[in-house]
């Protein structure tokens, strides 16, 4: 192996991987930049601080995109599939977090780039991802999607409701108390369903504050739907971690200890082998 | 079969099942009308699209309620009991989706009418009706059924909670303060009870923040009850799922706890091995 | 028996129980009238209502409590043990729904009898009582109970967090920007931890809303204690419910089907006779 | 044993412990001075009873920071190991309740002082501590801990959620809207998503009120996610409670699953009969 190579796969370890003390040591670094990037970001976009240090928060952002643009060159470089990885997920969140201040040079109106600059935000997942948390975050994910189903049932339940409620307070209340047209009276019976509740908008009329309640009570109670539908997927799902799950020969019991030899139902082999192997 | 029987068939597949390619076609087109025929309500609700598309809109909306009333009756046509078709649920939906135009000729303010033309949007759940997602909405309903009477406890406690406390801070705070009536103040301690908040009323004397801390911490905590109620139904309900169906081989008993190695009966062993395997 | 005693009896059956025909109408006459005498004090509190029908809202009190007073006495006519009767929980209720006209002659100011008046509803409990309600109800209370202590670490957890935010956010924000006192202070922790946000005291400097932020995502958060205390007692008592509890006296198993007669872990009988009696 | 050492030990006893009556005494005086003195911190920073009563709640201060003084003077002096006790958790909170008032003595402004004051609260665990309470909280704590890394991965999520909402919200609607700048609105992004729902800045545009929208329902279907996780963990936790402890005859394996019949190692009857009992 030439010298060069080697010091190539070096380098992937460090960046891409995170078992050694080096690999740790550059996805904390990498964290930091990450979050002093957002800061910047955040804390250009209050008045009094942009009057006064423009500059030093410009010449902080470029100094973040020449790093991100480093990291991602040289990524590029030590991948041992360069093209896969800049059409992989987190390749093209890498190059999100250079982009922006390209796009900046091309076009004056730099604002909606302000949302092309938080995604970088994306990138924690990445080192998160390195370490152990991926396992807990897939286990909530499993919960969710065994209960998608149940799940849109809900949200088109909840749609439904708040395009009803919604027409009806606009019959109800009409433009002159605020509920201008039923796009807006939707919007009214989302913060009221959801029990958010900003008090922008509210109803005056006897009539209005009986249905108004009459969703709050609603939004109160269905709460309990989709909380029920994950918590019942995840003891499910917390129940089966860890244990065997291989059906006995001779019962059909599915699942057993992790360590199990025999069916603790009907004392069967569970791994039963060719006639003569067996104890029996 | 004469040909004329076959196209009505042929049709009747199409219109209300959702298994073959062209019946899924015709249920996302559904789909699509009725979404946009909502689309069209809402915006024209909106005053300024009001004024300037009124006459665009009127016309879409006489376009959809021509395709409703074609789609009713060439339900009707199709449906081989056409009386028990027009008489049940969907059926009266159906029709109701076709009313509202009509009526709007008769009466000259068709602002109620408004909720009619919403009520259109039940029609999307005929359409869900016909796939797969009936059965997770009937498992959430058997959990909700099963739990009616828990749910009745609970609705009855917190109408009498509100009460309550609509009255006490009716006396403490007095109309001075925004609580201008029982009613009101019921409505307003619904509000904090739900932990909605609006806001627009709120208690100004230091006793009535006392007795609204304490409503809000009753709120607070006893949203837990509909929601422990629900989770623990579904739960069951998923538990349930799997009970051991094995027949006893000695006293025929069908149904045994998931776990059991011996008949409750008659004490049997469930599962009996070849002689000799057993440890005992 | 003598008829006078025989039409006491008849009457006793009427008023107390609710397993008879005409038991049930005395009900659910009693719950209308309680609900109109509800409807009367709520109405009357309405300033434009009171003005001008305070002549015959009054008379219709008058006569609740005329028929209430007339419910008592036979209450207490046909009881068996009428001073038990008279000083039970619902007894003292029964009184109470009659007091508040007595004492509204002897005091000018009614305005806090307006509570008295309100807890007639109480009776309300009565009713349901009388009916299949209560095992649900008494479900409800036996998980309440058993998380009882864990309930009371929580509302310690909860009285302390929002003591120490309050008087953080008193000395952040100050009474400038609304926080006037530590009491107030407190009052507004509650209103944000507790998700219900009325915003008539809002944080105004970054660093007060940066604690506030820290309440919301700490109310957001909690709100799973109870809810997850509730839930799990629940669940179990759920299970438990309609199964034998009988520990084996072989080997000690707890919880057996409702019809059990052999012990589905170890096939012993669950209840052994004197021996010579078993099948053994 | 000399008398000084006797009574130094009774001493102890009443102070550091709960189980004797004087022991309890002390708890219950120990747990009113402290609500005592939180109470008078309250009271004074009220504008008008500070003006009025300031000398009298002054005194009361300087009581009972005597007492707490003498209190810590005592528990040090008793103590068997002064030091160890000194640098203990509770040692440190129960020196943090006399230093605010000889800080106050060196400066002038007090007013960060009234946290410290209010620290002292912590002191009311101490006493719960002593009593049956605890172990409810561990129970609690367990279940929290188990889930740690969950909730990190469920925090880390809600943490990006409302900046990416808070951003975009301050591109939509703009500092002249109320979203005054990108922290800001991710002020507003958390009041809206943890359903507070304060309304001091409340979106104006169509654009930003669909935004809100979808923030709303995301707030109020993702609180099932800490909810079901602490659920699933303590319903795990009560279930665990109860393993089968019973070693094998066979071969002494000590646990097994709740309802085994056989042993999972070995495969022996766990709970075998006197010959001829057995159905097999």
């Amino acid at each position: 192996m030439n010298p060069h190579h080697r010091w190539r796969q070096r380098l992937y370890i460090i960046i891409f991987e995170s078992d050694t003390p080096a690999g740790r040591r550059f996805d904390t670094l990498l964290l930091l930049t990450i979050l002093a990037s957002l800061g910047v970001v955040m804390v250009d976009s209050i008045e009094s601080v942009h009057a006064r240090y423009h500059g030093l928060l410009s010449g902080l952002e470029w100094t973040f995109t020449a790093l991100f643009a480093l990291e991602y060159l040289l990524r590029l470089y030590c991948s041992p599939k360069p093209l896969r990885y800049a059409f992989s997920f987190f390749g093209l969140v890498d190059l999100l977090a250079v982009l922006p201040a390209i796009l900046a040079l091309a076009f004056a109106d730099a604002q909606y780039l302000l949302i092309v600059r938080v995604i970088r935000m994306i990138r924690i997942f990445r080192i998160l991802k390195l370490r152990q948390y991926l396992a807990q975050a897939n286990f909530l994910l499993t919960a969710l999607r065994s209960s998608r189903r149940k799940i849109i049932v809900f949200l088109v339940t909840v749609s439904s409701l708040v395009t009803v409620f919604g027409t009806l307070m606009y019959v109800i209340e009409g433009p002159a108390n605020g509920f201008t047209s039923i796009p807006t009276s939707i919007y009214w019976a989302i913060v009221t369903l959801t029990t958010v509740g900003f008090g922008d908008i509210t109803p005056k009329t006897p009539l209005g504050q009986m249905v108004a309640s009459l969703v709050m009570i609603t939004g109160y109670s269905i709460i309990a739907v989709p909380t029920g539908i994950f918590t019942a997927e995840l003891t499910q799902a917390l129940r089966q971690e860890g244990q065997l799950l291989h059906d006995c020969p001779h019962c059909g019991k599915a699942s057993h200890e992790r360590s199990a030899s025999f069916c603790s139902r009907c004392g069967s082999l569970l791994f039963p082998r060719r006639r003569g192997d067996d104890g029996s």
